[in-house]
């Protein structure tokens, strides 16, 4: 009798109050259309716990190459959860002497706090400023949205940071990479940038860049 | 002959001043994709008046409950013309004793007017403060998004309110379900809250949680 | 020897998750500088329940006038706690034939909800659509921002409905008054409006305008 | 040799740095679905530079008409590339004695630059102020958003100038066309304006209006 | 010579491209007046590097208290750079058995990295589902805005994590503080959460609340 | 009598519609203090219509320097009425062989139209993707917010060109100066860059950067 009650109780509650439909959030479903505001939401009936959980950030980066350095993402669509809630994450290794480019964010600012090791940062802002740090373990620093910035290890061993974006798709734009990967005319590389025609077909010949 | 030259007048007007595909409304289509922006926008073509009105208000909630009271909303896609435009209504019937359960809104801030009766309202800060009133026909009071609030009538006949949000999705967490009426591990919920294993066992119980 | 347990408990939670300083709420301080945000924010420790109430809209408007209604806003900074939060509301009164001209909301759409009587209510798109429907109590209509809107009693007694923004500064543009209330020459309204200068002289005299 | 270390550092860096995904643009698509934040997505594979580019402000618009101007928009999506970026663009012209009749953008504020001519231009605010300026060549002015304002030839020759709007789709709700080109009752303008049923008819007639 | 010129070159430079006052960033200013969107900006030309700086996350915080965990946020204004830039961390320290207790944020979605330990970690949405995980070190997790979540170790040995928001000031309401840590009196807090009287006061008296 | 009448209805209008202290606008007002959303507001009573409008497009720049190119912004608080809104413009001037060096808007995306000339413009997608075109008299481009691109004069004679930004304060970095024009040690750039030692310090003192 009591059960019945109770079952009564909580299908009427149910039936009383019942907000259907509302966007707590929206996993992405990269096989969708993408919008100005990101990837369109799976059906929220086959979202579970696994769409808002990540494993890709738990392996250090693969930092045998020149720059001795690897960043990992964990942007959307990769870390589907997270598409539209305007937060994400990614793993920096940089080995002895590893240095990740300068690069701006295009979409986003982004928060630094090192793990292991001694990293020096800096950033560039409009007014042509520097601000420059070095940061222990546990230090924190931010880059504002689309300035140029820099991490460098400047201590002795491998150092790790964990980097966090206001965006669940922050951009990222390489300076060396944009600059001589690609096959913008040798002629507008020096124009627009005024370094020399030897430096830029050097650099080219190094990136992989044509023209 | 002077309709001719009207003729010409609105059809040269037309074509020298055609901003064509703008978007002052998105009318949500439930059946097309969703974005982190809200529902994919019906055909224009086949928008009318009544994509922009809803008559769910019109009727008092069913309070034969054991919270004596009913919440209706008004919210996209039920209200399909709201969808994106940053608005929308809900319903509060409070029979004698009745009372919305503390809750919170992830997605919006709330004003509410009452329009029957005498209502008890509050809302709990961040820094735990406690924000106290006691509202007659005619007051308003706002609930900041995100935070923990409740309404109980406090009079003595039924009670009205009409409340409002700043999204046309703005979500919905009712405390009490959400800790006793799904399956969160009673070990989990004690743990999260201070709240004795009895006490949850027995809100399970009446709510139809389990584990 | 409890209590002092339970006194070191809480100041040791308190020292361990502390979280000051978090922005909840704004509550409009009139008197401070304001910015494309809002007003500036009240001392939070000067802020109390009274600040998240407003008793403006229990007393219906004065509709002794020639259009015979009364808008009755309920914006920041006059109930102070909106600012910053993205919703507010207003009172409209309606006596018989009762009539709120066309205007728009620069900054928020708009939600209508029918208390009394009938309203006959209307929008116009950016592609020159009209979009009409009579109103009955409980009924609900959204007009989406910044477009051309109108309310207008259509029922034989009295009308009442309360409107949400999705704004805590929604703005209102009266279309009559802007054309005919100010000292906009006659002869710039006449060239952009198409209206004749009697029309306009007529109008200007009625309303106030001058030039 | 050195030719094999290079293509090994190159592919490296790639497999090291790889941000995927990531939205730059949303070109649109206009035969997707759209969403409240725009259209959607063309498929980037399929984006080249001509979806950057929009030459249709080239020529100057017909001006034969009885506003004896033109307005020739470059709004998404027939400039495909601006979408969801937050800027669109406008061409007036304006052969001598020109207007563009009083309008609102319902979804970003404009500003105007003059190129040839003198421009009489102004707007209403909510407080029914009006700010009215006479604008020679290299002169600009910003009209906020939603408010009614209006661009008029004050000069000798035709007048030539460029809007921008902060929104990829604003919207234009031209207030003659409103009032007058649709099939709302003349008795319903009458009422929410103010104006005589004589003039309402007069320019129904002329706008090609009904009702 | 070669001097003269480059100085006439630089100084010709900064005249012919000077943006001047461009708000890269806003430093929070905590002796000016808050705004909507967040604190005033201190002096562009008192700010430099360590103003973007905080080294507040590098100690463990004190987890010698009863819920045997401790959170250290980095937000703004004690990390005055990232005021206004949409993004802050914070750090939690979780001994043996400890736990944060359920809380939402209500201005920002959240994502955690486990950097040490074992964390489980969950959150309720607003239809009352439940999703759950288990962390290990690297692992990552989303909790969107708004949502009721906790963390907990389910590990042997002390857990760490270091948590993001998109936004300086995500806010935190701790729910059994809520609940039993302020004045709110006992029968509102029973009524609307449907707890027993007795586990009411039991709580309030073990978390300093009164009522 | 009449007269007493209008004057009546007048009055009873105003005193039964009135929405004060609306937002339509902010002007900056330099002197105040500055928050996340931009510039303090003016107070609206000093306010008129010279605050809406700019002169300083009017003159070309003055391109006798060794990029033979000038800009000359219309951003907040030069352009006082532009604060919030949202949009702003400036004017490129390029003499022969004039270039608008490679840079980025951290704030805003950019939409260009061509007035008098050629221009070759180019952008740099985050998947070092060139994006270019040989823009004629009339034609526009987008440059999407955050990403490389640069203008040059491509054409015999004289190149002019309007931008418009979807912000007040856009913000601009460019890089030549970025890298070269500051303080920033010659071995930061280099590591973070791959340019040659000598590369940098030649520019360096081109650029007038020490370190």
């Amino acid at each position: 009798m009591k059960m019945i009650i109770h079952i009564f109780f909580i299908i009427s509650l149910v039936s009383s109050i019942s907000f259907a439909s509302v966007q707590d959030f929206c996993v992405a479903d990269p096989k969708g259309p993408q919008s100005p505001s990101g990837y369109s939401c799976k059906n929220p009936d086959q979202v579970n716990e696994n769409d808002f959980a990540f494993s890709g950030l738990g392996k250090a980066g693969n930092t045998s190459n020149l720059i001795k350095a690897a960043v990992t993402p964990a942007f959307a669509p990769a870390f589907a959860g997270l598409n539209g809630l305007g937060v994400s994450l990614a793993r920096l290794d940089l080995a002895g002497g590893g240095v990740i480019p300068l690069h701006t964010h295009p979409g986003a600012s982004e928060v630094l706090v090192v793990i292991q090791g001694t990293i020096c940062a800096g950033f560039i802002s409009s007014a042509n400023k520097v601000y420059l740090k070095t940061l222990e373990r546990g230090d924190s620093m931010v880059f504002p949205q689309g300035l140029l910035h820099f991490q460098l290890n400047s201590g002795k061993g491998p150092a790790l940071a964990f980097v966090a974006f206001g965006s669940s798709s922050p951009g990222l734009q390489i300076l060396p990479f944009a600059l001589f990967a690609n096959d913008l005319p040798s002629e507008l590389v020096e124009a627009t940038t005024f370094l020399s025609d030897a430096e830029v077909k050097k650099l080219k010949g190094v990136l992989g860049g044509t023209g």
